[in-house]
């Protein structure tokens, strides 16, 4: 069978080559993939600059959003043929970490986790692959077509479970949510947070395309100016940039609660009068906090969520598909793409 | 009786003046002050910089670390004559917020909060004051020569509460804390520390003097180094500076979890690679928060702490004592000075 690989650390090494079906040790339960998504890790990965392949392979299967179906499980796995199925990214090291040994892997200590497509596992781009039942999970059979949203999904159900949990410290009843950057991620967190009943408002430079009609059908505000210009005041950013204007934006806004998610180039530094950011924080009680990666219950609060929101919504976020064979045309980005989905 | 004041907003304008007794509307339980501890707020006040006075008063009766013995208690209070004190410093407005209802006045979201010797009421810096039962806490009666310590380490103790609410959100074990900082409040951070059996390394400028004493009595590790320089990985960083170039320290630190308790003058705008500090603090899922100001809960547990420590530790913190009639004496700042108290 055909996969989607590169040469990790090599620029447009990507290539469909043949590989070998999956093995049983990578998993009891035998899945035919239905599609991949494609996010900003995976283009990092593409241009050379992330990932590791396989320990003794020079190639490494890129693709982690994933979606598939059971094609063969174990009659005690808890599986069965045609369940519709998403696998976990991220897996603690054989020997664990004490956080990757209670399951939060996404908060990993000791750094040795791998990352299926991304960190010495194979990815999901190729027709099949294998998974064990700790790191699969069954979706709603509803989700056929938008289960391949789980991914990013888990990780903006991972922001918002910290925020939930980092709001407990004290009194605290947020109302209205920011959002900075309208790509699959921002949309998605605002999708959660107008779930929880915020009133929420979100940011993008692009103000061409679906964006602001998707912001419009959560029942959410779209402004094409920055927080500080909308006057908006929100007790929670949600920062999915990494740009370090909107960053700077998001830590000056008052806000009691920042999470930032965006992950951006190392850039160049930037004038910052940090006396007064710290001095706000303190006089504030603020709490900035950063997220990344997703454990098992973020992907069960994942599927929670996605069962929950307007199918035709979901279907809209998706605004490109592509055969895999296809894969070159997929990874060319437009500015109004906002999330881009290879099917298998 | 004479109270030491100032008129708020002018420098200079420091005076020991004539006041009236304290009004029985000021609480029901007449207290004779036994100290005052003077700090960075108190210096700021004085300068001219802050500080609000009483409605209908042109001044301010400075002193917001108190310490003091009940003169008169009515006897249903829960008090009796001879009870040593300390008031708690901040008190809702009469209209509260949902958080200062709760008695989370430090939390306060409306702002209108009042502060005894900073905002709006009166200081303790005058032979007797009044409080009601709900904002006085009763001490340890060893306590007599250090309880004036009970507020700043009423601060460390909403700290240490804060880094354990915080820490609650995912599994997190940590054992080595920096503190930036051998003030006052970075030595009382460093004793709670160690109380929860922390390994706690402190670093301050200031080399010489009483500070690596103190910092060696807890079983602490004194730096006259920055943290990066000390080599040492903190898991949780602890900045009572409020200096540019120790907050940058700390945050690119990897700590897991940064608390920032200082506070200086706004500053110049220095260089700051944003990027790397927004990407370090997602991938590492990090936390940094600001604290201010204490509620009724940290003054009991900072009551706790202090009962705990060495008494001779706690009477070398306190490096000068002064009667309030030489405050002027009292004021003038010295490199070596770490904690000084005016006596009533």
């Amino acid at each position: 069978m055909r996969a989607l690989t590169v040469r990790p650390g090599v620029a447009d090494s990507l290539a469909l080559v043949e590989v070998p079906e999956p093995e049983p040790r990578e998993g009891a339960i035998l899945v035919d993939a239905v599609a991949v998504g494609l996010c900003g890790t995976d283009w990092e990965i593409v241009r050379g600059g992330y990932g590791e392949a396989p320990s003794g392979s020079d190639r490494l299967i890129i693709g982690h959003e994933n979606l598939g179906r059971v094609a063969q499980a174990p009659p005690d796995s808890g599986f069965a043929a045609g369940d519709l199925v998403v696998a976990v990214v991220r897996r603690p090291d054989p020997a664990p970490c004490p956080a990757c040994r209670v399951g939060e892997w996404d908060m990993c200590f000791n750094g040795r986790y791998t990352e299926h497509g991304i960190r010495g596992l194979s990815g999901f781009a190729r027709p099949r692959w294998r998974a064990d039942p700790d790191a699969l999970i069954r979706l709603d059979p509803a989700l056929a077509e938008t289960g391949v949203l789980m991914e990013p999904t888990s990780i903006v159900a991972k922001a918002w479970e910290q925020v939930d949990r980092i709001g407990r410290r004290a009194y605290w009843e947020p109302a209205v949510a920011a959002v900075t950057g309208a790509g699959p991620v921002g949309l998605l967190a605002a999708l959660l947070g107008t779930q929880r009943g915020l009133q929420v408002h979100v940011y993008d430079v692009t103000t061409t395309g679906p964006k602001p009609d998707l912001v419009a059908g959560l029942g959410a505000t779209f402004h094409g100016q920055s927080l500080p210009d909308s006057g908006v005041k929100p007790d929670i950013v949600l920062e999915c940039t990494g740009a370090a204007s909107a960053v700077l934006d998001a830590l000056g806004s008052a806000a009691g609660m920042v999470c930032l998610m965006g992950v951006a180039p190392v850039g160049a530094p930037v004038p910052v009068d940090v006396g007064r950011l710290s001095r706000d924080a303190v006089l504030g009680n603020h709490v900035v906090f950063g997220t990344v990666s997703a454990n098992r219950r973020h992907f069960d609060a994942a599927g929670r969520a996605l069962a929950a929101a307007d199918p035709g919504w979901l279907r809209e976020l998706i605004t490109r598909r592509a055969p895999l064979a296809r894969y070159g045309e997929a990874l060319r980005r437009t500015p109004t793409d906002v999330k881009v989905v290879l099917d298998l």
